[in-house]
């Protein structure tokens, strides 16, 4: 099938948004926790992490518009905190949940049931359930002309991994800590490694690791 | 094992660099086509493509510093156009091989044996090889001030996805496309879906799409 972009503005809404969803290819499955001046607490699902930079270690996302209240850029613009947390197969279902529009007059960690936990190097709350847990400032902010979308930059301030998943190179083993991946919307699945291939150079045979 | 910022600054140069690369999370495994003015083809690995708006359809992909010669943000930014298509098992290992420094005089469309494809909808390259491909126009371009990367939005022109792949309400099923995904730098896996999750609501149970 081949669509233009004037048969892609054609295309019924949720037709659209499902397909165009699915274009970037699998993503992270992460939920972000903040907590508002007020010290509600409040977890958002994100699915546009990215890797920014190793040194200084620094990870990226992009929110939606603030059109309408969004109490996760709100709160870590005001406190300047947030944390990321992978998301498995043992509590996807309540993540998914937290993507339901609540106030922000009630949290999230109470509607679905999952936990907070807490480390003296930030206020954000992680996740307890989660393997992967990492604890952010916010550094930058771009507000994208287009469609008003905010890609914002995070410094990492802590990284809290299970024992024995971590290799001696240092790759975090995605599998060993259960972390799950989206396709588009609500499409969620678990990964099964084909391979780790050697560093790539120009006329060298590339090997698995 | 937990980190704190100043521990990660310490760490040996090579972990440091595969952990930070996998605290994302899983990422999209794409091939990123451009051509440059005097027309040579090129070819480049990029782990960082997000969804970033379905109307208008607009993509995101974060490229390393400018520091040294990058053919891809190069290309596309004298060009304008630039093409991203999806890897899978068939020509992963190819597709990590491009990711080595090849000089900007040779094609890492030659170097690695993919195939070229060409759209009347704009110059870019797409890799014949890929059950997804995308063609795109340069947008935007965000220079992050920590370290230098530069995130990219591109308009999508033009999608072609095999037949069959997209469903009724406009998912594109990855499975079926054969899409890989990538852990890290270096660790390519593929994806079994677990469940397609109802829209959330607050107060309402979710289902099983």
């Amino acid at each position: 099938m081949t669509l233009s972009y004037t048969d892609i503005l054609a295309l019924p809404k949720e037709y659209r948004r499902n397909l165009i969803n699915c274009l970037s290819g699998y993503k992270s499955f992460c939920l972000c926790g903040t907590k508002s001046e007020d010290g509600i607490t409040n977890l958002s699902v994100i699915s546009s992490v990215i890797h920014v930079g190793a040194n200084p270690p620094l990870v990226g996302m992009l929110m939606r518009p603030p059109v309408v209240p969004r109490d996760t850029l709100t709160n870590l613009l005001e406190t300047g905190f947030f944390t990321l947390n992978h998301v498995n197969e043992t509590f996807y279902q309540q993540a998914h949940q937290s993507s339901g529009r609540y106030s922000a007059e009630v949290s999230e960690f109470t509607e679905t049931g999952l936990t907070e936990a807490y480390s003296d190097l930030h206020p954000a709350p992680y996740v307890a359930e989660a393997s992967v847990q990492i604890g952010l400032s916010f550094q930058e902010r771009y507000d994208i002309q287009a469609n008003g979308t905010v890609f914002i930059v995070g410094r990492v301030l802590e990284v809290r991994v299970p024992e024995g998943s971590v290799g001696e190179d240092g790759f975090l083993d995605l599998e060993k800590t259960g972390s799950l991946t989206v396709n588009g919307l609500d499409g969620y699945g678990k990964v099964e490694r084909i391979a780790r291939l050697s560093y790539a150079k120009p006329g060298k045979e590339i090997s698995q690791l």
